[in-house]
């Protein structure tokens, strides 16, 4: 359904990360009106909300809505879980299996969610920023599971039931690689001093520059030939 | 994967109702080590979690963990958002289209938190009380739904990548009456003194016994020929 200025709404997962915020900005360019939804469940809350209030700040989005979830509950997973986050990784070691800061379910929660607020919207479009060829082995971010999705959420929901409206699960980065995200966030003149990619930052939203999240930000970033803002902060 | 005991684990669903209650009697018949999940996501945080932790006390699960979302952010629905429960409403009302009392993706956002506690415990089970006859016109309570599920659930996880192992969601009271229900926990040994089914219920739990959850357990009860010890507390 097209919102008031007649602009199709979408519902944009955004956890202030490198990838989450330039799929934002791919949505806003593609002519929607965009609702950020940030999942904040486990351990790194505070820095990640504070990237993604920025982020959604500076994008102009409709509505930023924070949403909480206990998953730490469940525990398994350096993300939320007591347990040590991989450092210094060579690609070979990060392409081995379902690394350790896999969050059980965890696209599947945002995607449920997401579900949740675009059926109150009436909104027909759902973005997330999952990425199949830096994903690090999680399976979550496989087409094939966002096509899943799909269809779970045909029938679902009162709008599944509705002729004719069928939510679009839209994940344009799944098939690039970071340095295409990173190119093509730029020429969209996304500030990506703004986001926080690190699974493992400091007191302050620092990055340890260690983890894998922020050894494939640094590699996209060389591959792209650009210099990452965060950097020189 | 199985238990301590050599006992499969199942996650099961636990509001503390009727039909997740039996529910979760079937489940330990049925010779499963069960632990109970509670999702509190609405206004009826107390009376709930007091309710689920009678049942879960009571059918003495191995564990029992609650998780909060906060899905009242999206509005849309009188079980979170500030709406009138709807009081007193004959068969014929309560069965045209989706109510609202209907919470946005409540199924799928619960499956969705099952779903990584089975896979954090190395579940192979999940049980959930969704039931299509009473349902109100809920769109996710009904089988195609949990098919859906089922399949997101194999691409979703961890689990699902590896070989021969796969979520099955269980729905046992799904083409059930809620006097059929009702019989076979009554069987089982229940005791729906324990329960809450009520949406609307008042400041110390006590059901209103005129909102649609409360008219079907009533009508229920009389179709089973049985009292609701409820209505003798």
């Amino acid at each position: 359904m097209a919102g008031h200025n007649d602009k199709p709404k979408a519902v944009v997962l955004l956890s202030g990360g490198l990838d989450s915020t330039t799929c934002l900005a791919l949505a806003a360019d593609q002519g929607y009106e965009c609702y950020a939804l940030t999942v904040l469940y486990g351990q790194r809350h505070r820095a990640e909300l504070q990237a993604a209030q920025r982020v959604a700040a500076a994008l102009g989005v409709q509505e930023h809505l924070q949403m909480s979830v206990n998953l730490d509950a469940v525990g398994g997973s350096a993300l939320t879980a007591d347990l040590e986050v991989p450092k210094d990784r060579d690609e070979t070691a990060m392409g081995q299996g379902v690394p350790i800061t896999y969050v059980p379910a965890r696209n599947t929660v945002f995607l449920s969610l997401a579900l949740a607020w675009a059926e109150t919207l009436e909104a027909e479009h759902v973005f997330i920023g999952v990425n199949a060829l830096d994903y690090s082995g999680y399976p979550d971010c496989r087409p094939e599971f966002i096509m899943a999705f799909e269809n779970l959420a045909a029938l679902a929901t009162k709008m599944g039931t509705e002729q004719g409206r069928r939510l679009k699960v839209h994940a344009p980065l799944i098939k690039l690689s970071k340095a295409q995200i990173i190119q093509k966030g730029v020429q969209l003149g996304v500030d990506y001093g703004l986001t926080l990619s690190c699974y493992d930052p400091g007191p302050d939203g620092e990055p340890c520059w260690s983890c894998d999240s922020c050894l494939l930000r640094n590699k996209g970033f060389a591959e792209a030939g650009l210099d990452d803002p965060l950097l020189s902060v």
